[in-house]
């Protein structure tokens, strides 16, 4: 039973589905599918063997003993839950306490005597228990500032990403390195907040979670992990490692999440306990309202259904259908739209309607928007194959959206601190997609992966694809090198960067270097492409920050020759 | 021959036309025909008689040793040009001096020996002429400030219409009221301003010349006259009673007039001289940009292209296509938009999207543009058959000038001073569309017409029309007798309204009366009729202030039932 269970999770096309070489004869299948249950079926048996009763070597005590015969850990104890979770997040985890890069002195002792395939039995093997749900919050701790960190984190003020912007939709855990936060006991998520702000725990790619957690006060800290043990884990849930990321239809239950933390009950963060000095606006940016604090009657409706469908903009069950890519809004415009030097939209709106060297005309806000799904969002490979209608509900949900994040900002005002993003010219060394490659695998990858690809969970977009197929268009404004670069100089890697992105984490030269190597990568057809590449190159793409038309790709052809789409 | 030019002016179907009759049979139609050359040619002798050799009574001197061989006056001596004038203004004019409201010791000693019959005919001479063109603007006045106030006024300040907003495009008169303006000496023309000014000249409907012209400073009275002395009449203008009013083509001429008014060469009038204690914004409202003041470049054009659609909605080039009937945007936004208390578009822009209980959803600008064109413009009667497209220049350029307008407004006020226009409630008579009648023909008939039909000048609308084919239709917002009333209370008659209309001239029982009688004549149908009148009117038309499917018409039947269009 255990074995067919296993191989629930093993499905065909899925990112880690190691079956996914089986497509010869029926013979060979057959003969390959037996093999790796037998395989599986060992693995099964050491990992089971050494979780419940230990491993052979002296010390190595059964798991099960403080993490629950079932895995789901101990809440009183404050034993973390291990069923479910990712195996290679658990097997770096176990080398962690070994190497001391994470400092435990029980876990440490447990560790010591397993081998690495101790390691990788013991992992896959809870890696694929079913998770169950048991965590409570105290009810002495207010989950209310936690709610709103986990959720929106506190970007304007602090550089702060949401706990769930990199941990996925409902704090559920992303691919190996993001693991899931919720159905964990209090003690246990408040000890490793604590652990990663003093320095007991580290190891992380880039140093993510010590960054983070260091921004956190002390109550927020507590708030935060009462909030997210307060998170139930949903009876539909499977474990992290049965998710399928190529899965592009949004399960209900996710539907309720996101409806959920787009509600009118989430508490503005001013009230709730900010550091002394870290006031909104303190910047000198313009503030758009707070969360929460909607219109009423139908416009707050739709101002909350164009929130939503702007941070889940492919999945959401309105917009979804104009989308021909894996992309939303808030990829580009970060913060759901209200971050200073992120093209906020409350800039956006007050400078709109305004002329476009793009199509050579005066665009409408509409119109402009209808822009970013023909070119960001890829429409042409939508279900519609158009962008929305003008008078949608899509259109007037996230042009309502726009306009309420504007609220009291002047109209027609083009100047306003932090629009748009800040540009940097090249240095004397240009730009370089080669040196790009190394920044890109040694700060990208570990959210947009080793290819670009970008990371999913629960259906949704955690982080987005920056080139093939479900990337934005070579129309998009991004592909633009220049502006690549000035996107990713104060935004990227998301959690590094200062308060309201005041201090960058990557160099400009880093910043330039990589946007050529993320820009030198094939994606979908220009949609203004009219058969002949070196016309469309010549009419749109002349600019030296734009390789369409002009690199040529591995297999010797220029890009956006083949270029998927049009 | 001058039978024949004078024929010229009788084009069947003209207001005017005495030959409209004809539609009998062959021989009654020429023997008709035969009766009206006589009779016409009689008028003739006699008027061209006196006019050129004087009239057989003792004292009545040829009236062309003054006004010229040709009827157009006498620049040095300031004497005016009466060629092409219309018949019946200046039959009153004569009549005026005889009653002494129009003192002036020469004409009136002119005017004294003549008959009824000879005032009749040589009126009908001099307006059978063709008009010449030879004033000119004495070097030493600037115009700058006649320029302005000639073709905009000083609404917001002084409650100041255009001069061209009564005497039609380019000044050159609207039926028998309003007479041209320009080819006229500068002499003359400051005479009467000043004549007006101190009651010299009087009698003219409303007291509206002695309103207007009183509110002019004598520098700005000199200004204006120099102005109007410097603008040539066209070659191509005929004879205001030659006009033809059904004529919905715009004559090039008129075009270019237009473009004039609308160019960057006008001068703001701030820089012109303004009374003290006129600044603009003294009275508190939000102060749109100066006209002028465009932006740069192709946003520049767009905005101005929008302007000029929204001052001529049904004749403009690119508007035209989508106008059911004979209204301009501006017919209900006072001085194109710009005035407080008249719906002001740079209030409008802030406040929207909003939710509108007309179509039960929220609405951007766009949308909310589109409704004017459908129900105000009655789009359904159209060449295009419906509402410009959210894309289009027309569009555009509407929503741009409208942005433009709004520059420095918060985004999402919705409680600017000004906005829409101020309600009143009703007086415990009510309203009664009886009592309007009599408001309506004291009080609007001189520039609506008898039956609401508007008047027309160069193929322009110059006083819209109120009912009938041409009017707004069922669904617009003016049909409903609280909005409309509120609309009249503040901005009607034109001219004798105080500064941002605070003086009301009507008391609010006329405003209420007058709406009424408006809104009990029948219009173009609603475009949501589905039918059956009943029905539509319990689903549009439930309110109290609204007469479709409740009252009776003259035929018997209910407002709404048998209206023209769908």
């Amino acid at each position: 039973m255990t074995v067919n269970k296993l191989n629930q999770g093993k499905q065909p096309g899925s990112r880690k589905g190691r079956g996914s070489g089986i497509r010869a004869g029926l013979f060979k299948w057959t003969m390959l599918a037996v093999a790796l249950v037998v395989q599986q079926a060992v693995a099964e048996n050491s990992g089971e063997r050494i979780a419940q009763k230990g491993a052979e070597q002296p010390g190595a005590v059964a798991c099960a003993s403080c993490h629950g015969a079932d895995g789901n850990g101990n809440e009183q104890a404050g034993f973390p839950r291990l069923a479910g979770l990712d195996a290679a997040y658990l097997e770096g985890q176990l080398h962690a306490f070994n190497s001391g890069s994470r400092k435990n002195p029980v876990m440490s002792g447990m560790a010591a005597p397993l081998s690495d395939q101790d390691i990788r039995d013991v992992a896959t093997y809870y890696a694929g228990l079913q998770p169950g749900s048991h965590a409570e919050a105290p009810a002495a701790v207010s989950t209310a500032a936690g709610e709103q960190l986990a959720n929106h984190g506190d970007m304007p003020n602090r550089g702060l990403p949401a706990c769930f912007k990199c941990h996925g939709p409902g704090g559920l855990g992303v691919g190996e390195s993001f693991p899931p936060l919720v159905g964990q006991p209090y003690s246990y998520t408040l000890a490793q907040l604590k652990a990663w702000q003093s320095g007991d725990r580290s190891g992380e790619p880039l140093g993510l979670m010590k960054a983070v957690a260091s921004k956190l006060t002390d109550a927020e800290t507590e708030s935060v992990a009462a909030y997210l043990a307060s998170q139930p884990l949903s009876a539909e849930d499977k474990p992290a490692s049965q998710q399928d990321s190529g899965n592009m239809t949004t399960p209900a239950s996710v539907k309720t999440a996101e409806a959920g933390t787009t509600s009118g009950t989430s508490t503005p963060l001013h009230q709730g306990p900010v550091e002394p000095g870290r006031e909104p606006g303190a910047e000198g940016y313009f503030e758009p309202p707070e969360r929460g604090a909607w219109p009423d009657g139908k416009m707050g409706e739709i101002v909350r259904m164009g929130e939503a469908m702007f941070s889940a903009t492919s999945t959401h069950p309105a917009s979804a259908a104009y989308v021909g890519n894996r992309q939303t809004c808030s990829g580009c415009h970060l913060d759901a739209g209200r971050l200073a030097n992120s093209a906020p939209l409350w800039a956006s709106w007050v400078a709109y309607p305004a002329y476009r060297k793009k199509n050579d005309r005066v665009n409408t806000f509409i119109e402009r928007i209808q822009g970013c799904f023909t070119y960001s969002m890829n429409a042409q490979a939508s279900a519609a194959g158009h962008p929305p209608d003008a008078d949608s509900d899509v259109i007037v949900g996230l042009v309502s959206y726009a306009y309420w994040l504007a609220t009291g900002a002047p109209t027609g005002d083009r100047h306003m601190a932090g629009r748009g993003f800040v540009q940097s010219d090249e240095s004397a060394t240009g730009f370089d997609p080669k040196r790009g490659e190394a920044v890109y695998n040694d700060k990208c990858a570990v959210c947009h992966g080793e290819h670009g690809e970008g990371q999913f969970a629960r259906g949704q977009v955690v982080f987005p694809p920056l080139w093939g197929p479900d990337s934005y268009n070579w129309g998009a404004g991004m592909h633009d090198i220049k502006t690549a670069a000035a996107f990713i100089k104060l935004n990227m890697p998301l959690g590094l960067v200062g308060p309201v992105q005041k201090q960058a984490k990557l160099s400009d030269q880093e910043a330039w270097d990589v946007a050529a190597w993320m820009n030198s990568q094939e994606r979908p057809q220009d949609p203004r492409f009219n058969g002949d590449l070196a016309e469309t190159t010549k009419k749109f793409h002349a600019s030296k920050y734009d390789y369409y038309g002009k690199l040529k790709k591995p297999d010797g052809r220029l890009l956006g020759d083949g270029a998927p789409g049009r």
